[in-house]
């Protein structure tokens, strides 16, 4: 619980619904007919509507990004280190959007909604759904709520790939794309972890081909078996050794297999069996899929800077050292590209032992950075 | 089928299986009261025994290093590339031993075989075994051969674990310690992988709590599980990269879970299928522990110096510059150490696209620093 609340933070917030009626065509090829996107904002959005910036989700992330539901809560959003008073999104400066995107499990349509044409949970039937289908379902929310063209469209890992996204599918919509920890696609190494990851989701037997709920189970075991996995690849081998270590749990080796002996091991299990009591497996394949199909150069014959060229934003792209899920190289990777298409371009390079994970930590020379960044954005 | 034997193999071989009578105490604190160990030999061991030389195999190896077991047979032992006449283990001047390793499922005793205490399998019952135990019991393999000292004891990653343990446990019966691609211990990160395979098996509803074998089951979504997240930590990012990249299995995405899109997915279930098929889950937990549990500085204050100060053998270390699993630094801290505790000790630093793969593969550098090492050592 927050004991008080601080002057930094956006304080207690609230999620609204937004109904969308026209048909959403999807990269897949079938079509949403009807569909609803929670989201939250933050700060006030300005007579010109042009102090808008739309906060783009990971993974496992969601529309509660900065501060508070009740006075209860234990933990502010996700990234309230980030977005707030005088934060590097300062709320006083901007009307910040966050959403949680189609196909999630906090409140947006996804396989945890009813389908109209089963009267069931879509489960396994959701459809599958693509950067490029998030990108443009945001702008219909963009649409609703009056911004025309956003600020900045911010994002780290997937989020990061949305904001790239942005920049390319509505060029006039974006004047400012914040690239986190990103990558223009997947490498095989990536797709190997996600499809360990989706292995394990499939082949427990408690999925039942993807609609569990309607057998009241929750395919736990595979949840926790592709966190457990995935959260290896957020830190780094060095944040993990110094965080454990070969610390023992029990100060002494135990020859068994069903106790634990190792800190790390602890720390695993933990995240993963949390992360299985809130997260749908559904969601999590797709997400998955979503990253695994995100290669925007594809359709210009695996050429970025060609790609790149029909944007007109700003860019400004952060990676951090240790990252080896999306490594400082994959952050070059889209510099260069855009250098090359001639678009203004700010990069950072941050040293930074958390890995991955770092996107998402008030890491002093990050948080400045990003500060200094979004001050420049005029609005 | 090898169509003919070519002059550098060593030819057709046979497993010999040597039984032991007198009780073997573990680490674990279990005593085998007898045991057995499947073994083979390749080259003659000269009049004055001094010209044995140990493999040790790594997590999934087994005793068949080199050669055929028959005409039929589609593929040579694991090391052949590296074990025959003319080659870095030469045959014309070595005796070698390979033997598979207690706990093991290819003919050692292990949870395969029978419990005399239960008339059933061992399975989940079979004692945790460590590094330390294998070399106690390898050396009392090289008893029953009438060896007193080997040449060279000679492994690959969890294989280069026990020649190290063999200098420190018998400095007087090893003259070269081969420690390639190797470690003085796990870190936080290589424990958290092998925790993850872990949790696949336990997980698998048809581990049946490691006694699978009575009910006619096998855990075989585990094992490909806990394979496929093994199997990408022995490759490097650029080789799976080279190999695989982005190429689809289908020319076009399938927006579907249950087809493969990637190729790297094909290959990884692949992987993990064939795997399942022919390993014991029961061995991949105990071979995974005892990479968890080897740590030989532990009982020196985890001072690596003082642990290498009771070694009488020369070593030589090799790493692979693209090995993420055992980095060249894990190699460079067991160099540095043996320097400080002033042995002789030759490094070589491989240049290699392969990952942790590359011990088992024919790389021209590897195999000529390799040989040239070799063919120094007095017999």
């Amino acid at each position: 619980m927050p004991t008080a609340i601080t002057a930094d933070s956006v304080g207690l917030v609230s999620p609204r619904v937004a109904h969308f009626t026209a048909p959403l065509k999807l990269a897949c090829g079938r079509t949403l007919t009807d569909y609803h996107l929670i989201y939250e904002t933050y700060g006030t959005l300005n007579a010109q509507a042009s102090n808008a910036v739309l906060i783009c989700h990971a993974l496992s992330g969601h529309h509660h990004a900065a501060g508070y539901h009740s006075m209860d809560d234990t933990k502010p959003g996700w990234w309230d280190s980030c977005i707030g008073p005088g934060k590097p999104i300062d709320t006083n400066q901007f009307f910040v959007v966050s959403l949680n995107n189609l196909g999630g499990c906090n409140g947006s349509l996804g396989p945890l909604s009813l389908n109209p044409a089963t009267g069931k949970a879509y489960g396994a039937d959701f459809p599958m759904v693509t950067v490029e289908d998030w990108v443009h379902s945001q702008a219909r929310l963009a649409d609703r709520l009056g911004i025309n063209q956003w600020a900045a469209v911010v994002g780290g890992s997937l989020g990061g790939m949305q904001a790239l996204q942005w920049s390319i599918s509505y060029p006039d919509r974006i004047r400012h794309a914040v690239v986190i920890a990103s990558a223009p696609r997947l490498s095989a190494q990536n797709i190997a972890f996600n499809e360990v990851a989706r292995q394990a989701i499939l082949s427990d037997p408690e999925f039942c081909g993807g609609h569990f709920q309607e057998q009241n189970l929750i395919p736990k075991r595979g949840l926790m078996l592709a966190r457990m996995v995935g959260h290896i690849t957020y830190l780094s081998d060095d944040a993990m050794g110094a965080k454990f270590g070969r610390d023992l749990k029990n100060d002494k080796l135990n020859y068994d297999f069903n106790s634990v002996a190792f800190q790390v091991e602890s720390y695993l299990r933990y995240q993963g069996e949390e992360f299985s009591g809130r997260f749908d497996a559904n969601t999590y394949l797709l997400m998955t899929k979503a990253l695994d199909y995100f290669d925007p150069a594809a359709a210009y014959n695996d050429d970025l800077v060609r790609t790149l060229e029909v944007a007109k934003a700003d860019f400004c792209l952060m990676s951090f050292t240790t990252d080896w899920r999306f490594s400082p190289a994959r952050s070059r990777e889209i510099v260069d590209a855009l250098l090359e298409a001639r678009k203004n371009v700010s990069y950072l390079e941050i040293e930074a032992s958390q890995g991955h994970d770092a996107f998402l930590l008030p890491i002093p020379r990050y948080v400045q950075a990003f500060r200094t960044y979004m001050n420049r954005i005029a609005v």
